[in-house]
């Protein structure tokens, strides 16, 4: 593979650019906003958009109906609009049935979600399985309604429709594929998932003028029901899926957070390991835990798939998470392209690793005679220059990848690789 | 099982209360003393008494003759008695031969044992395989000892006769059995082992009212001959014991301190590990050495029995062990009662434990549908209810027993036996 | 084995008797130096010395021609020897090519080597493997040289000639062998390597009297190129080799410095450890790395043998390390004999484990009858001392070697080898 093709530069600024544009959108599990989304996507790669009906089973789940929304309000006494869905989204409970009523203070309450002890922010809920509807609003707010009887209307419909999710596969040289796969069912949260959609478009439009030896599917699906969809249409082929990241938040400045795949020790947990020691930032790793995105799904115990998690800040321990504060400031062009770099090196890893075998396995090569090595010996600097060299020729006995090397000999992967194409070309290596 | 019946409030008082009344008991490797406090042990529990004669061999061992003791005093010349069994039968060092002399106190001093950095204080002191006799007195008064002819008596006897050990089978649903062990060879030392005794003996009573799955035998045996003698008696039948703990110094309000089996991961190493954790006390947990109390021969090579070892403080670890300061001020009801518990927990882990196959392993089955899920999304809070839940469904392959759950999710083992009962109930677990 | 003769108390200075000896010859990996140096230690051992002839091939490498120099200086414009091969051999960059020139400062300048951060010494500079001249000297005299033409001259010759090594063997009960190795390359470094070859030489000496299970290999060989060629000469017998030590630098009162075998747990790993942690001195223990001796040849990946290495300060981490101040002020008789004494003791660790059954390994066996238990029981501190024993007779079923047990046991090899003997000669042990 060529990954050398250069990092735009203002890669994080394209990728704020687009979560920005996609913001706005009122998404859910189903409907109009997750198409509108795909469409945005589909503007940058040729994306595969699949519709999968109302009914239909999946895995232990069944297609919902179809929710979409036009608008929504609550008007006072006065017919003054108090809360009105045009201006945030967020204001109604995703998959809230239709309603159109006058209601009393005291009814009207029963229907109302707030944070009290984030009395300035809007939460962010849903109720996709149970027939319901709600606003959602300030707790400030909440606390000065006036008793007095108000007017609540929500213009939804939630009918038999389909499932929308979108993937884009881009083909290397095997068929042994490497998952990418962000959740594209949150309304306006900008790092909760529009940077996450935003930055996997944008490693899919790199990729796909690259020659990869992995072929790299990227998946923008609704969480969890569209996680389970995908995995239900396409149990027969999951065997190729050699790697996988879940990726969301990767906006925030926080982070980051790297949570292991079910098996702990796969490629991508270690690869990923290796990207964030090397670059310099101070993030958290985690064992696998049942809890969080689409990871759960792909490890579930019947796939075990070697699927692992980023994001920047963890999700639920930033007060912004699920709030309107998870709005565009909250997500930054450099952290944004921080993450890319990070998902870029990660792959860079898992696409130069191998194993390979010494071909002069008995006593050291002289590797002066094949110009490697510094002519003039004593000098204490010259040997821990070639430490690289010392290491994968030592380690190269068919039972060490390179990765495996990078570690024992805490030498930056890049590093190990560059020395090991030096010797393979020099003849001292061959695959094993 | 059903260990759901409420512990009694004053347990720790009952033990207590055993405790006191075996303590005065002259009690030896052999003889009336051990006979007379499983007398005491048969008051609540059907314990069947078994008598080896002098001479059986038992393994690299053969049962010694008999010791009992009526009296024995040490007069000065005025014939006051400065030492008198009767005040305290640790005066006397345990299998001391019959004396009846006039000796000088030159003669004396070669018979007596002190602690001169506890001077006051009496040692225990033990002569069981070699032919001697002596008094053990506080230093103190040792040294105070004037230079006259001194008249000592040991009104004892060693001759052929039995070695007297108990045991209690509380039959479960299976063979499989769950040994509990407590020395009953030390005379008057509180803590250690009346604690030990009159626990196992309220422990035995509470369990006979409990249906179980394994069996429990509890065993109440002279320490080191008295353990070898079941293990000789009981070759044939060994292959039962699943889990073993051996009990001592339950009284006192050290440690807790837990030693493993020479397993060292035996499922009574992590079930107990998993109760001191939960119990909120600090305890301390040691890997198995071969010096302690019966863990010993259970752990022997040529057995290697899973059989753990607990007890507050550490034998020899403080100053009271082995002196007349372990006495009834030294154990106390609530000490005893934090002993009982954590050995019940520990028992309710090894009875709850099981390994479970979720039935639905493809994907996490839908828990909503099944009424197992908070119906509105997006509240943080809402899911980390449900992370036990998550956890079983995501680990429950095969490989993975509700302990090792209990342990990667580091969740309370009740928490996770009380969801797996839940979720086999709704048809999502089944037996592996 | 008995290697109870007691150590010579005066061994450090026998050892650095014979490093000041050969400390003022020019040694190099080939020539008369490496003659004369094998000829001092054959006055101690009946060393045989090898001659490999020039152009040899030796796995991937060739015995290069042989270097010998007779003198070499700088003169300067008045016709005064400012640079003197007869002060220091380290003046001359070995290998250099002849030369006898006038040539101006900046020609000289291209020629000359020096420690700018280390201004008053001398640096160590070889060039074996490409041809040129250069002169080595303080930073300081070099700055102060005066821009007049000087004359130049190395009295050098590089020829067709033989690579020499020498070795001796101890032969022991087993052809099982332990090897010992130092380089005999460098010209006058006291602690590099007078200190090693002085010190094998000693030890070769007090062997050679010894009855040993193991047989003894000494290797006195040029860096590199002698361990190779030693190699390739005894491919067909390297599976005998069952331990090794390569060491350097033990004059020094740094480290120790303990780097492990390329297996990282191999015997001579785990005995080095256990001596080490013994000997109360702070060391440092290394996991193997492919930079430092000739142990790089040992364990290259084709061979893997369980060879480790043995320094007090590490190569290259002190400022002496390959300058003019590695002299024999640097090293001292209390150091070296230090490290006399850690290797004698890890070759006893090698010569006394074994792995035991117990004989008797239901229950304990009774000690007491056999005269192996104190009589007096009770006592808190007796049981201690019978520790080893209980540790020997609970671990030796057949899969734990003495050296697993001293491990456990966390006592000294030396305690459990004792015990193991007396446990043996009592019956309770026998061979696994």
């Amino acid at each position: 593979m060529s990954l050398e093709k250069p990092l735009v530069d203002d890669v994080g600024s394209e990728i704020l650019a687009l979560a920005a544009r996609i913001f706005p959108i009122c998404r859910s599990i189903t409907g109009d906003g997750v198409r509108q989304t795909l469409r945005e996507v589909a503007a940058h790669i040729p994306l595969q958009v699949h519709e999968v009906p109302t009914g239909t089973a999946v895995l232990d789940w069944t297609i919902p109906r179809e929710w979409n929304i036009r608008d929504a309000w609550i008007k006072n006494a006065r017919g003054e609009k108090i809360v009105d869905f045009k201006r945030s989204n967020l204001h109604v409970m995703s998959y809230s049935v239709p309603v159109h009523e006058r209601m009393s203070l005291a009814e009207l309450k029963q229907h109302i979600h707030t944070l009290p002890n984030q009395p300035d922010l809007i939460p962010y809920r849903t109720s996709y399985y149970a027939e319901n509807w709600a606003f959602c609003m300030p707790h400030r707010q909440f606390e000065a309604l006036r008793d007095e009887t108000y007017e609540v209307c929500i213009d939804s419909s939630l009918e038999d429709g389909h499932l929308t999710y979108g993937e884009y596969l881009h083909k290397g040289e095997t068929e042994d594929e490497f998952l990418l796969s962000a959740h594209v069912c949150h309304p306006s949260l900008a790092n909760d998932n529009c940077s996450g959609i935003a930055l996997l478009t944008h490693l899919a439009k790199r990729l796909s003028g690259l020659k990869t030896r992995y072929s790299y599917r990227f998946l923008f699906a609704p969480g969890t029901i569209g996680a389970i969809t995908w995995l239900a249409r396409n149990e027969d082929r999951i065997h190729h899926i050699k790697h996988g990241l879940v990726v969301s938040m990767l906006g925030d400045r926080g982070g980051p957070t790297f949570k292991k795949s079910r098996r702990g020790n796969a490629e991508i947990d270690r690869a990923m390991v290796q990207s964030l020691s090397q670059s310099g930032m101070s993030g958290v790793i985690e064992d696998f835990s049942p809890y969080g995105y689409d990871e759960r799904q792909y490890c579930s115990p019947g796939f075990n798939l070697p699927v692992a998690m980023l994001s920047r800040s963890k999700y639920g321990a930033v007060p912004e998470y699920h709030t309107s504060a998870d709005n565009l400031d909250f997500i930054r062009a450099d952290a944004l392209a921080e993450s890319y770099r990070l998902i870029n090196e990660t792959i860079g890893v898992i696409e130069g690793n191998g194993t390979f075998l010494n071909t002069h396995p008995k006593g050291e090569p002289q590797l002066g005679k094949r110009g490697l090595y510094g002519a003039i010996g004593g000098d204490k600097d010259a040997a821990a220059a070639n430490m690289a060299m010392l290491w994968i020729l030592n380690q190269s006995d068919g039972t060490n990848s390179l990765l495996d090397i990078a570690e024992k000999a805490k030498l930056p992967f890049a590093v190990i690789q560059r020395t090991a194409k030096l010797l393979s070309d020099r003849g001292l290596l061959k695959p094993a």
